[in-house]
């Protein structure tokens, strides 16, 4: 099953998808662009994996660590399909990530790989946005890097994991105003999700809601204000939102 | 004003000092050892600061920043006064740090420095503990030196802003069982709190709730289980919670 949120008429829905258009829990259907799309779930602890795509490593000139690359992002900068991104005027270079991202549906703690899968509610898409202008920089980089406001989309749908056949082999496709730019397969994560999982609980506790951002395959090209990016995984949808200027995003 | 937030009797109350007790909002007054401490508010973005006191970047051998060095917390690890912080049995060198933390009151967005406290709602205690077995490592360390379970402890009190007359002269103490270990005052930050709003708030939105744990100063030693660690900061209270083994924690 797919399940998103979204707001319409003075209220959050639960929605649920209805060929192209959206069917609220209550009945109605609208047309996607009738509503204020939502994170498809209200994020607890969000994890972002650094270079954990091979040749993406290799793109942004970084060789491969021994360990996961796990790293932190804040809840401030969340939004759902379709909202605008803020490009700031004073960075020279932003790129989109598309990532799978796995949604943690129990509390999990010093959990072995090979039951990992069973703490998994399900999958959504993210759109985990980068500032590179500040990523060569120790040690800190991740907050001017990865922590600006509407940085992080999520969505559309987060689906079921019972309903993802084979989460090892899904292709994931980044589309710039209708151009294919990235392009890439979860079966190339250097660490997997049962991995991460193991990894991540056996020294911390992960809780429903909880979500892990398993990185970006290669491809990534900057971004300008008024572009459309959509991102796309196999079998969980098309993500989709606009890069706007400072000035843009001010105007509304 | 100083304010609590407390578990008591199959409720969670709001709390205020009377004397060496805490009086609930419903008027009953009770020792403090017959409450359950919770951390005085709940946060939102949790900010850490590195590295912020010359003397003890010394004393980690590390070379000062030319920028602050600022990282994120989950919100699962954090706890409240008089919790168990554990110290996993496969650690060799685990300390606490006793740090001023900075509670963000009205939303915050490309503010300057001469405007920053205006933005603070209030202060309490952090002890923002470390496993340092992991702090060398490059980009990824501060994950698991810095997200373990009840590895943050905050409270007791969160202290009106306009209650603290020089929040730059603060003294900070930190006592293991009874014993002074660590001593610093907020004079020695290297990035003080105008700044580190300015900072912030210049790439990213500061929302009511999100915390800044300004750093520690020198003076951090190892901590074993059955320690009691008290944080102590002018005007703010003491912060005491007890360090526990796998197996004292898992007995309770």
């Amino acid at each position: 099953m797919k399940r998103g949120r979204v707001a319409y008429a003075g209220a959050i829905h639960e929605a649920t998808p209805d060929g192209d258009r959206v069917r609220l829990a209550d009945g109605r259907v609208r047309d996607e662009h009738e509503v204020v799309w939502l994170p498809p779930f209200e994020p607890g602890t969000i994890f972002a994996l650094g270079l954990n795509y091979a040749e993406h490593a290799k793109e942004l000139q970084f060789s491969k660590q021994e360990e996961p690359l796990v790293f932190l992002k804040g809840p401030g900068g969340v939004i759902g399909h379709r909202g605008d991104t803020r490009r700031p005027a004073d960075v020279t270079f932003m790129h989109y990530e598309c990532e799978l991202a796995v949604v943690i549906g129990r509390v999990a703690r010093n959990v072995k790989r090979a039951d990992a899968m069973q703490y998994v509610a399900g999958y959504t898409i993210a759109n985990d946005y980068a500032i590179r202008d500040y990523l060569e920089n120790y040690y800190r980089p991740n907050l001017r890097v990865k922590n600006r406001d509407g940085g992080t989309v999520l969505g559309p749908w987060l689906v079921d994991a019972a309903d993802v056949a084979d989460v090892g082999s899904l292709e994931l496709r980044t589309w710039v105003n209708g151009e294919l730019k990235q392009r890439g397969n979860t079966r190339d994560l250097v660490t997997g999700i049962p991995e991460l999982i193991e990894y991540l609980s056996g020294f911390m506790t992960l809780a429903p809601g909880d979500v892990i951002l398993t990185g970006t395959p290669e491809g990534v090209v900057n971004v300008n204000a008024g572009d459309e990016v959509a991102c796309e995984i196999d079998g969980l949808g098309r993500l989709v939102n606009t890069i706007a200027s400072d000035a843009d995003f001010a105007r509304g």
